[in-house]
């Protein structure tokens, strides 16, 4: 059974989200929760009918969003500290937090430490796309700028093991995110990155920001610095649009009647489109297990990525990323001779 | 009067739409229209009443979308060339053109030549936002990757000189695209120009992706890299959420009635992310006026891409950002001092 450490603490909105999502979570699936936090706090929140499938771990200290990533491994009392130290000890088996996400991206890194051959850790997001229930997944979307040739190309065989183990997609298609479909557009970066990625065999060249939405492309690689902004922006987008449809639909009876009519459709599209169903990014290359939910996650979300953390450490996926690059890498090196 | 050479054989859908646009314009403006290409193709195509308003000019060769821009120079044939050409030798005060991009970029870099003080000419194009006629300025869409720190500041001065000229903002909120608001965030490239732009009053700092969108700033610095990427990541959250929707709409008759009740609104909402309804693109840093329109530009993008070169030209823009970057780069020498 599945051990899953929770930093009940972290969150914008505090840990009754945090609290309920687990609960959910074990009323689905049969799992062992490890609660991080105050314990009083905690405590109030879970009915006595759980006693058996929580547990909790006091930690008296909170890092606040507004407080400095660095500072992180110095705050060894922290709910997101002493979370990621039980997946470090084998005490976990995945770590899930929905607090700042930089202390908990460099917690995991440096004590958790890095699988054998990944030279950095990438945050790894699903977006979806207008296919239903197909997702395309982003690496890095915010853990790594000025990205090197040779980190994209890590990224791409992560990513890969990651749909391919976790979400079991057999044979999935792995695009490097470019200005252009053709092999002679791109930057200094993913020119080098593209010869080194043309080993993996499900390597399919440049892919254009369209086809993030297209349900063309499994594996997306780029650079945090561009993931992000390729996150925000279709966020932006998403956001624009509905303030657009909201702000003139109240302005004509007629057309509150229809949006009423359409209501189920625009219920399908937030699903679609909300994050929540999908939960949270994983960090991929660390040895081990740590999913990075989103500060305003609400309890499905939390579920869901508790769902994902099970999944992912359920897999072979850190042991398979170890092979693949040491195999890989070596036929880069002999190509390059 | 303006002078306004048009490509009249580039586009996807051939002469016609640049044509009927052409005519749509000076239906409403007063201005001289240089239709470049295919004499005969061309005539067929104007009723007589245009006569003293349309000028044509013969070109027997069009580069096609497939040809190399790099060709671009020696088809001096070519209706492109010869377009560009009349803006160089100052016989048309702007050009217009929905063909081959990178040829327009490339001949009317090279044969009209850069303003005094630009290194690297930029594709600037204006994003719709969720509030009702305000957009925000992108730049560089394309034209370049690999910018440095010096480029994409020199692309905020242009952005600058843009809004305030043509659109007649006042006082516009310039923003660097970044990972994050924070002057800590940002790659290499980014936090070298952040300095830099700093000499610019309207200058805010770093913005994000979502920050295009939302109405907050009126030029957006990007590397042509990024820029890219961000353009279709944004045509594909749109194409993406307008799919869902009609799939799902199809599916209950509810709906339907639902939909044509909100008729309406989606006409305001397409009208109002269309890039039809704003043009084409400046390059912006050369010695004169090139719009590069849309492959598919239908006959109102083309129309409103030549009101975008008549009110480019009309301004002072090209002297503006000469004596801007000239005063501003030196505060940036005495600042590093």
């Amino acid at each position: 059974m599945q051990i899953i450490a929770i930093d009940a603490m972290g969150g914008d909105y505090g840990s009754a989200p945090i609290i309920e999502g687990t609960l959910q979570a074990l009323n689905e699936k049969k799992f062992k929760a490890v609660l991080v936090g105050k314990r009083d706090i905690i405590e109030s929140q879970i009915p006595l009918r759980y006693k058996d499938s929580v547990e909790i771990v006091e930690a008296n200290d909170v890092i606040e969003m507004k407080d400095l990533a660095t500072d992180a491994l110095k705050r060894k009392e922290s709910s997101i500290y002493k979370a990621v130290e039980l997946v470090r000890d084998r005490k976990a088996d995945a770590v899930v937090s929905a607090g700042h996400s930089g202390a908990t991206m460099s917690l995991a890194t440096l004590r958790i430490g890095r699988i054998k051959g990944v030279s950095r850790p990438a945050i790894a997001t699903l977006m979806p796309t207008a296919l239903q229930g197909k997702y395309s997944l982003v690496l890095d979307v915010g853990a790594n700028v000025d990205s090197k040739p040779l980190h994209l190309f890590e990224f791409g065989v992560m990513g890969e093991a990651y749909v391919k183990d976790v979400l079991g997609i057999a044979y999935p298609k792995v695009g490097l995110l470019s200005n252009g479909e053709e092999s002679s557009k791109g930057n200094e970066v993913t020119k080098e990155a593209y010869k080194m990625l043309e080993v993996i065999p499900s390597f399919k060249g440049y892919i254009e920001g369209n086809n993030i939405f297209d349900g063309s492309t499994d594996v997306v690689v780029c650079d945090g610095f561009v993931g992000n902004i390729l996150l925000k922006t279709s966020e932006g987008v998403a956001d624009s649009i509905s303030k657009i449809i909201k702000k003139n639909v109240r302005k004509s009876p007629l057309a509150i009647t229809g949006a009423i009519l359409m209501r189920k459709v625009f219920k399908i599209l937030k699903k679609q489109v909300d994050y929540a169903e999908y939960g949270g990014a994983p960090l991929m290359g660390i040895n081990g297990c740590a999913i990075i939910s989103h500060g305003k996650s609400n309890a499905k979300a939390v579920k869901n990525a508790i769902f994902q953390a099970i999944n992912f450490s359920n897999s072979n996926i850190n042991k398979d990323i170890e092979e693949k690059l040491k195999e890989l890498k070596s036929s880069i090196v002999s190509e390059a001779q």
